[in-house]
């Protein structure tokens, strides 16, 4: 008796890749993937690439990290936006978060994870060293008490011990630096909070009193 | 002020690529897009090209229709199957579900689709010559009465006009034509039944074997 679980294992093997990603069960990722089977080749082709394309040709910003076409993104060459204050988060998907809600003027630092000993991301891992660079940078350029860095980081204890770590490294500039106001619930993610809530708490951010 | 939606052509690319598979929201896109964009290199190779692969190596089973490594699929090549008994199938998918019942030992004809003038699908888009080239090659080598073509089609009017226009092209063989038994699902609530579901399941009523 036929017995095998996939007719083929060219169908298996695109199963198992599309069922890798997060959030796509096994049942979808085998309708996505006979769904794909019958588009026509050159959309697959189109589908493939432009995945492929985004992983290996992306560039990201030299200023602040955020995914750019360009060496500097189109945040960091705005001249509108206020390069003196600097908002610090996760990832780049936070910034696209913030821009959204509109309410933010200043400049964006990715700082590519969060400290996280359990998933064994440490300091080093971010670009924590290459923001000290920044304020420095501004510092000699500006008075320090018109210089701000505004943490928007989770809420969880990563997030706060994150926080902490880079307040540590960039409190003797003696810059402004503030946090979220928390109108968001305590230990919520940026990423499920409405516009409205996110805009407000950058526009009402507090001052940092580790 | 910097006012686009994507940080990036690239991104904004391959979000609305995957934005494009069926069920896969622009959030669920992006989401997706940025996990794929933190994966390692040859991770994303992996997975575009099993879908690439998919799509340009796959065959057909010469003699059913089914997805298959080679010439004749694994249900085809099965000794074990009964050759003379054939379910008739809109897709490949079916024919995983029929299977995973374990139930049925016949073989497959898969037609690749259903007739559906609003798609624009006629008959000659289906294969329905290859299914009545089947029937005629078996009639000649065995009784008419010991072949059977089993419908196995959606209950919807496509799947009735299909079932109707292949039975008569098939009836004159002579040979047995079966559909699938229509009713209540076992362990099915009578409460839940769509009307004409439980109309139909009273009027062809089936002997009570307790």
């Amino acid at each position: 008796m036929y017995d095998e679980k996939y007719p083929s294992i060219l169908l298996q093997n695109a199963v198992e890749a599309i069922g890798s990603l997060p959030g796509v069960g096994r049942r979808s990722a085998l309708k996505l993937a006979l769904y794909l089977l019958r588009q026509p080749e050159e959309n697959v082709r189109h589908f493939t690439s432009s995945i492929d394309r985004l992983r290996s040709d992306v560039k990201y910003c030299s200023v602040c990290r955020m995914i750019s076409d360009g060496d500097v993104c189109g945040i960091c060459s705005d001249e509108k936006r206020d390069r003196k204050t600097i908002c610090v988060v996760e990832s780049v998907r936070d910034v696209m978060n913030i821009e959204k809600t509109r309410q933010y003027t200043g400049v964006y630092h990715v700082l590519g994870g969060i400290i996280s000993p359990i998933d064994g991301t440490g300091p080093s891992d971010l670009t924590i060293d290459e923001l000290a660079g920044r304020v420095s940078a501004l510092v000699s350029e500006y008075p320090p008490e018109e210089v701000e860095v505004i943490f928007a980081l989770s809420g969880e204890v990563e997030g706060e011990t994150t926080a902490f770590y880079i307040y540590r490294k960039i409190a003797p500039f003696g810059i402004k630096v503030s946090t979220l106001a928390r109108g968001l619930g305590y230990g919520a993610d940026i990423d499920y909070a409405d516009e409205l809530t996110l805009g407000r708490s950058i526009m009402n951010r507090q001052i940092f009193k580790p």
